[in-house]
């Protein structure tokens, strides 16, 4: 096991990143979601949020992106195994999210070399409200 | 009730969408993850992938996209609640997806006009295997 | 013919599409069009416009995707015949288009199974300004 | 009138460029359209073509912009009035595509110092093949 | 030697290019930069600068795309051989770019037919401060 | 200072990356330099190369990108001071790089808390051929 090794417990804060219109746009356009309340000023400010939002999936995918960042993770991963994600608050453009994540479980696998491990996420914007709450499984090596 | 509003047991199936390198190098600079399984093709050849694969967030987004393509969501979606979903196969670079969705539930909430839908979504690639198993709960306008 | 086709002198209203910075910009990278108007701030508030407006095939362009958002056309495309646009008005960083599209026509071919159908498009902003007329020709299958 | 003013009867050859899965796919979320042929490899190997082709507004627009790299145009552009393309051949992916552009016909407008210019083009892929015919018409300074 | 050659003190004065938030976030994630200072506006506005500022790489290559606009290098270009660059100031979200460009040196090498450029550059914002002085040496055919 | 603070004589090794198709023509498109041995397979097939490579200047960025994934500079860079790098090999569609870094300097400023840090790079190609040399001089926080 590498002094780097994440293990149980660890608590990593992730950089933070400032989310623009054109972060909005290209997912839209590269997952092919143009959900009017992200794509469309005239109909999302007459929404409760009073102006576009991100979608959550973007949020989501780039608080992760974010603890890859963290340089903690690189060629250990194997696979993605799943994601349980609740979604509490909108992510309006202009915003810098950030996450704190924590090794939640660390477990081996019945494969020899092979180790589960949970990350616990908490995603927040620059007012350290949490807009975000979700778990990742991922398959890593065990070092 | 519209003729068109979305019932429980109702399914739709998606269009679908090749994947392409394009598609992974974006999406890796839009979110910022570089895991090497993705965006190293040195590194992915020696895994028992044989080469790079999509980021599982990306198919799940695209997933997601198709399933607004059906135009059967649209202005209705207040917002995303939650997420869950394993991640069984990989997509390698090529590949063409599409999901089944069924609309497993729908139910309404105390405020009157809002309904919680869930989608339960089977995405497959063009072999007809099921790479991911999902669930998506939205809040949507009871039309 | 399925209840479904698209039939002469229906009308289609599309969704509408918030046109921003980047969608101007990286369609100029993406054609090569760096025409001072649409990248340069400096000349374009020297011009009448007082600011960058978005490139005309832009706006045509998201027109035209804006009504395969209907989920009328798809796989019934074989291929696009003709355009014949006029262009009235710029769209502003900013601005959100929809589309009228009448279905000016529709006629069969001499090749059994494809017709030729004529889309009159009529591009407002959010000021039901109409920015732009065009017809478009599109070889589709005959349903 | 400056040496460099483009006249009646001037011919000018653009620059190449070669289109990638990556310009359609870009295309496709930068304005919206998911029309299968563009999209899905399966589908589109199963139409004549035998795989997905460009956008007929990409290609067109392209054209356009490799007209604009040629530096004749650049700050004399005021406004574009006018589009009217035919579309005879698909661009397939890894097609190299350029225009021969012929200067139609220069007229001034009753405002001084504004001319009409018709640009008369001919769109071709890498072996010579004519893909599309058009007529771009422009509001341009009278040098 | 055609009336066209680049010759030692020509002066070229490139285009200008407005260089927005979209053009940051497309380069960091092309490149895989998130440097805290390009992409995290709660950091940003705590150093001097006062917000996001442009990779210094993104607008040096941007200020060579410009020469390359002014339509004067094109096939002419064999290769690149050095970059010598100074930053001098930052580029904000919002400033528009150009360069002067001069002609520093020509000189033949050893294989017929071929020539060393060098250009020197000083870009520029659009309250005409230096930003950058570079050097730029490119091999190119000798015409 | 912190254990974590870059030493003159420290290497760092970076990620890797593979440079493909979409990444040269969005960098084509991002800083406008659409040089026919980038962008024109035509024209690239008949230079000695035999095919598009990548803009020396995006494989420099990554280059750098590469570096700061490692996580060893992040919050700590205030500012780049100054490229100085050679251009000896191309970068092919597919080819995969990465960097060999040497602090090759640290030294204080006269401003306290502020450091010169000269970064030497070796970027090679997935035969660890070197296809640039070169290096950068950063402002840096002293630790």
């Amino acid at each position: 096991m590498s002094m780097n090794t994440l293990e149980g417990g660890e608590v990593l804060i992730t950089p933070r990143r400032t989310v623009g219109e054109s972060d909005i746009n290209i997912f839209a356009g590269l997952v092919g979601d143009f959900t009017p309340v992200h794509m469309d000023e005239v109909f999302a400010q007459a929404t409760p949020f009073g102006g576009r939002i991100a979608h959550g999936t973007l949020t989501m995918s780039t608080a992760i992106g974010l603890l890859t960042q963290t340089g903690r993770l690189g060629e250990n991963v194997i696979g993605l195994l799943a994601l349980n994600w609740d979604f509490a608050k909108p992510v309006m453009i202009g915003d810098t999210i950030h996450a704190k994540v924590t090794i939640a479980e660390r477990r081996p696998t019945r494969k020899p070399g092979r180790d589960v491990v949970v990350f616990a996420f908490e995603v927040m914007n620059q007012k350290n409200a949490v807009i975000q709450l979700g778990r990742m499984t991922v398959l890593m090596r065990a070092e």
